[in-house]
């Protein structure tokens, strides 16, 4: 049996490379996503060449026990999962609070928080049995405040932030680490910073912000995900936030826009 | 037609005495609460019996068109509704993750949040274009941070927390005050910490921490309620705690407890 | 002898306004303030010309003995102090951390923290001999994070917060009640703004932004104070925050600043 | 020339250790502390004889022109300085307000804060000219909220943690990464809790409650200093916690302290 790594929102931003960097350090790396099969295989196939092992299935968190049974398949099928990356957001775009359906509203949820909820239901037990695992939850600036157009997703990942806690709160003292990370920046990702600008303003984005490391990098991100997760149990981060040296972080006003 | 302060959650504890005392300033208070029509009718003969004006109305926050339709209904047959007061929590007591059923997280979320958000769906438009109304949440501690066997209530109330922050940041500026309100303690509730306790307890708590104000006394938070909903305009308030003079805050530990 | 309300940092904005609201109230209003003996009179004269009892006194805090010698007079000589009013900051304009001298952080901190700890030394003793007092400590956004040039002003602000959380961790339970207000905002008052920005851009301001009620009115200020100062022991807030209805909250970001 | 790495506050815990897995990394640990040569020259032996390079100094951070001098000789003789670790406290043992003399509250903010700015001033032009450089802050949960006792200690720690946020908001754009780094918990380090504890406590605290991991590790600290030391730009993480996996959050209270 393999040491697992599974990745739920497996992209090839944060979540995909996240799963890179644990194949190459020996883990078999499990990547799912929602949709893209072809994007996927590519991940998967990326790591295989590289020399790691990985799988990838697509599923719909949303759906009823789909990620339950996930857990339970990799457990049997593939290995014990040593560190679960949750990095499914919540981001619908800004929307004033007409645009935002019940329907929208409660996706954002059950995205964001109702899924790592029902994932930590099955997997914490089985990593409490072992005494060990890490549970790395990709977050962002929502989780800390509200703001125009964020009633879905502040309040998902807020939500998701509290919830983080709790499971700490119970789970920590039975060996489990959960590490709530606060990505406040624009991530290099071309699977969604990249669809949402087009391939001809995120090129251009890359050649002038990103040239000078202004966009977040995945894979630094992920170093920070791997150091985060093989640290020793008498030294745990729980909270901590990843930005470019060149951004502002969130609490910061720019000086201009008061008076 | 009346000014209306309309109370979700109206118990005899915050709920039911910030209606009454809205009643007494004038305000017709419109009472809605899932149970217990006799104690409702109870909350709105006192209101009466006291010179003001009350409705009360049973209503099951959780099920669809509920509270749309009773802000529909209260805009038409009653008045403008210058005041909302939610005051729907979600505590289902202290459940370790295994004993946190779907059900029972996803209902905190639909009590605490969603309901919140259904509201104001229907209800800020109509004071965005009055250019003026107020919401006033009651929150717990549980908004701040996780805690063990917290896992729905934290995630739920700190969700609602977020959702705050971002109807003020869309409405604000169109004349709707949002307050989130902490309530850090034990209040003086016979509906709910009454109810926790029995009555034996209950009353012997009153006789003790009670005797010496520190139970927090509903009469005295709907004072701070009232204040905020008279705020100024030009100085509003959008956070604020409020706690017994005798308790510790929440982020305060017990010393002994730290080595 | 008089219930006082003392004032430290009394000028045209806020603490002045303060003093003259306590005053109107049945307070005798103590006004002290660094400089401008004639504007101190005015203010002293404007309030017993509404028939309040006031006193003025020019005191520079940043001097040993200056506080704490005025508290124990007019402890002797007006009566017991109920509510202090400390209103001073720390503001010394955006400045690099090169321009930020030693004396300027320094200076920061000796007003707006170590003014408070030394004037609570001293009252708060006096105040919990009696089992009742109030310290209302006018904060600002810096309080809450840093930002750039706020180097002096951002670490003073922080420690008094933490200082008025300790405080009330250690008084409260005595009766004193210490509250700790963020002012996010442009607050309405002559002698600050007014001199920052002169006569004719002051003027400006007050005939656009003023005039819809977006700069923070000091008579609207007041009344939170006032009613803070009053909360019942059951039910005291610790912390709050105040703007007007058309200003961001610090936490928001504009939208546009993030790609 | 050597690569830097400047510990000030290096005893035999979290500084010292910090000190030697920077030697171990190739840099050259300049170590400084207070007082006691002997177990300073103790550091610097462990680490010449372990391979790595090391130099002593005895300095006290609170008189003028200590810090100052060392980092300009060190950075003539020994090298360009990569890392400074500020590792100084202020902790004075819990004080009630009346046991904390205005000496007391003034020296904690002269180590914790001012210790901090005056070693910015020089150290951060050099790393901003050079385009690099990394400023990591020990901190503790006095940073983030005040408690009974904390006067002193809570203010001086939170001035620090927003004097950090601001040098970030001036100095990351610049290339300067200052990471607070909040230390949640008991550091089995013997020039503190040992010392505070005596030799028997200390012994049996470490036979039990470390046994398990329960004390935190300064080697395991040290390794994550590292890692935020060496983060990619792109990816910097300004705050973060540590605490050993069975100590509950600053933020979780005992259940049973509540009601």
């Amino acid at each position: 049996m393999d040491k697992v790594c599974l990745v739920v929102g497996a992209g090839a931003g944060i979540g995909g490379t996240v799963g890179a960097r644990f194949a190459t350090g020996g883990y078999h790396a499990v990547l799912c996503r929602r949709s893209d099969a072809k994007g996927l295989k590519r991940l998967v196939s990326d790591i295989e060449a590289a020399g790691g092992k990985a799988t990838g299935r697509l599923l719909n968190i949303v759906e009823p026990e789909t990620i339950e049974s996930l857990i339970a398949e990799v457990e049997q099928d593939v290995g014990p999962i040593h560190t679960l990356v949750f990095n499914i957001g919540a981001q619908v775009g800004d929307r004033a609070l007409s645009e935002t359906s019940h329907k929208v509203f409660e996706r954002s949820w059950r995205m964001a928080t109702f899924g790592l909820f029902r994932a930590a239901q099955v997997v914490c037990p089985l990593m409490s049995g072992r005494g060990s695992g890490t549970i790395l939850v990709t977050a962002s600036t929502a989780a800390m405040r509200g703001n125009p157009g964020q009633h879905a997703h502040a309040s998902a990942m807020a939500a998701r932030r509290m919830l983080c806690q709790s499971l700490n709160a119970e789970f920590a003292s039975q060996g489990v680490h959960i590490a709530h990370i606060v990505v406040d920046g624009t991530v290099d990702a071309p699977d969604t910073l990249g669809k949402m600008l087009g391939p001809e303003r995120f090129a251009e984005l890359r050649a002038t912000k990103g040239a000078e490391d202004g966009l977040i990098l995945p894979e630094q991100v992920a170093e920070t995900y791997w150091h985060v997760a093989h640290q020793h149990r008498s030294a745990w981060t729980h909270e901590l936030d990843l930005r470019a040296w060149s951004d502002q972080a969130w609490w910061n006003h720019q000086t201009a826009t008061r008076i």
